[in-house]
């Protein structure tokens, strides 16, 4: 069995991501080296429950760590107060302590949801990551950020809460859809995209193997695990470089919300693609990028099988001026001020601070469907 | 006017505790002058409205702090998910950005309930408190603890998420009932207690003039911050030291959380000057501390008008095996220990770490009403 270590150092809370095929199957014995003498809370969904708690469950007891596991409906309406306040009670029911852990196993909701709960516990608990998608493996389990969403959008509620613990089985992956296989492939592409041309480079040659799983599967989660880890560790708070992690958030969490979060017609890494394509294609507009690196990236994610237009949202989206309102609305507005991520070309990205909205809007009006 | 200020030393998240009257109506030159251009949500109670909320608005406004209230009915049981979830929309539906601030206009609870809330929306806003009860003067508003109850027992669920300024006006005091006020003075005596012994001693001669306002109260206010600020800067996230400031609230909580924490019957002060009578009490049961000492202790706490005994306590109470499962549902239960803040005189407080739960309930039923 072969286990890649990314190390993310933060000081005092530096903690390993592992990633390889059968990591659930070992989770007790890598949990109860690190954290002896810890009891566990597992919290998943439905989906996952089926495919992968069994195994978790049995591990855990193995290793001589005991546990209860909450289970919650799947789906992104389950990053909501009900449901956080479902997993408080259900951690506290089980007399866990500020020394004891709790466990996401799962994909980015069952991950942002339960590290806020073990965040906010007793003022905060023990965290292991057991990431079950793609886009959980190479994203959200790495960085520390958790939350729920609100009604006035997505994410605008959580704590910064490092893990202990990233346990990442690839092997898990196998019993994701294709679907949401390929929406996680969005963010690693992202970081290709960021500031790793070789990576990008290598993504187009390489994707058909990262489907199917193997030593290129673990390669690309490990490398883009290297990338977010590099990211938070320059800045763990968020309060400058890590804004670049939103390369295509900005177009693409405003989709999310002009569509509902109706994971019928767009899940996140969906928007991301789009939002990615918008980005160059807007950078393109603005005289920054190249046409020729635009095309070039629409062309890969398309290749997989990736969303990289409005046009490919089924259903009606919100005009533009409405479109616009979802981006004001999004986290990343200072002071009123659009900030944006933008890029000189593939691998280039970089932070504006100052785009005009006037741009934004005819620039959505252009590449509007309708 | 004359303002102490009392620096709360915790690296970059130093801030400054102002003490003094007429502190509300310049809270808005004050708050401008530290965070230029900042937006505001007060969050405040039905009670605290009433007397003080006009003011704080007009200060605001004088110095072109932009800012809404959100109103939340008095009492322990605004400490609660729901009181959480009003709270974190009423401040996204004001289109508050990450460096706006939440400001807590009133006790404890809405200190708790707004400092978590400012906590967690786009994961940590600036937050300003300004105390309005003496308990919050002297203690929830210092330290950075915030949180809510669940039905698992009181502030199990919270942040650590530290001020950038605390504005206590001493004169907002006068329209305390005697009640809540002398349930905070049971934390200023508190202080006295843990180690600074020529305190008590100076409450014991001057707590009249504390209570009737001027110089002495300001300066037993300015005294207790000092006291909790050094706790605090020694043990920011209560590893270690900061539990010292647990003397009494073992015992307290678990009155409180016996009585169902109805505030007809008792309050949070109430509870610790009970707790604290007991801690001695038990301290010379022990024979840690004398048993003088732990009658002075009994003498002054009533002297000002605080109940000291469980038999103060209106209404019945559970017997001692029920209290002792509140205790052991406390938080500060580690792996099955009963740790307990324990005292070898006036001024002696220590953390005991292993007391057996046979001995306390032994304790416990000697001192039962019943
Ligand atoms: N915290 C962060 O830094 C961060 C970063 C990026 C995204 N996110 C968040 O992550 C979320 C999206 O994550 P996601 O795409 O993993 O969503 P998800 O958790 O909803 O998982 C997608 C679907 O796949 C299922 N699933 C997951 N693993 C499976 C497996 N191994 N086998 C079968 N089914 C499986 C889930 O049940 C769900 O139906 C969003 O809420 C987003 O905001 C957070
Ligand atoms: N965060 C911490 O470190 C910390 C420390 C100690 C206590 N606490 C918490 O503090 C809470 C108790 O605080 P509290 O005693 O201030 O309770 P509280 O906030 O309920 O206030 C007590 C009563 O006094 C009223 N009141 C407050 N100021 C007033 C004023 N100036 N004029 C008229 N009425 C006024 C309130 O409306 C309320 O009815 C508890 O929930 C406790 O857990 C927290
Ligand atoms: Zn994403
Ligand atoms: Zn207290």
């Amino acid at each position: 069995m072969s286990i890649e270590t990314v190390p993310v150092r933060l000081g005092d809370r530096t903690y390993d991501i592992l990633i390889g095929a059968g990591l659930i199957a070992r989770a007790g014995e890598e949990i109860v080296r690190r954290l002896p003498g810890v009891r566990a809370a597992i919290v998943t969904d439905g989906h996952v429950a089926a495919a992968h708690l069994d195994p978790l469950l049995a591990s855990l007891e193995g290793a001589g760590v005991g546990s209860t596991a909450i289970t919650l409906p799947p789906g992104e309406k389950t990053k909501s107060f009900e449901a956080l306040q479902t997993v408080v009670d259900g951690v506290l029911a089980a007399r866990l302590e500020r020394g004891d852990a709790v466990i996401a196993l799962g994909g980015g909701v069952i991950g942002d949801l339960a590290g806020f709960a073990s965040g906010i516990v007793r003022r905060g608990m023990r965290f292991v990551q057991m990431p079950t998608s793609l886009l959980a493996q190479v994203d959200s389990s790495v960085g520390g950020k958790t939350g729920i969403n609100s009604t006035h959008g997505k994410n605008l509620v959580g704590v910064f809460h490092q893990p202990q613990l990233v346990l990442a089985d690839t092997g898990a992956l196998d019993t994701l859809s294709d679907r949401e296989f390929r929406a996680g492939y969005a963010e690693v592409a992202k970081y290709g995209l960021i500031d790793r041309p070789d990576f990008f480079a290598w993504l187009e040659d390489n994707w058909r193997e990262i489907f199917e799983g193997g030593p290129a599967r673990t390669r690309a989660i490990a490398e883009s695990c290297r990338a977010k880890a590099e990211v938070v560790a320059r800045d763990e708070f968020e309060t400058g470089d890590r804004a670049l992690l939103n390369l295509g958030h900005t177009f693409g969490h405003a989709l999310e919300g002009a569509t509902g979060y109706d994971s019928g017609r767009l899940v996140h890494g969906e928007g991301v693609a789009i939002g990615m394509a918008l980005a160059h294609r807007f950078s393109s507009r603005l005289n920054l990028c190249s046409m020729d690196d635009a095309l070039r990236v629409e062309r890969h994610l398309a290749a997989v099988g990736l969303p990289t237009r409005m046009a490919d949202i089924p259903g009606d989206l919100p005009d533009a001026d409405r479109l616009l309102a979802y981006i004001a609305q999004d986290k990343k507005v200072s002071r009123g001020a659009l900030t944006f991520i933008l890029t000189r070309g593939v691998g280039q990205a970089f932070i504006a601070r100052d785009v005009p909205s006037s741009e934004v809007l005819a620039f959505l009006k252009e590449n509007h469907p309708r």
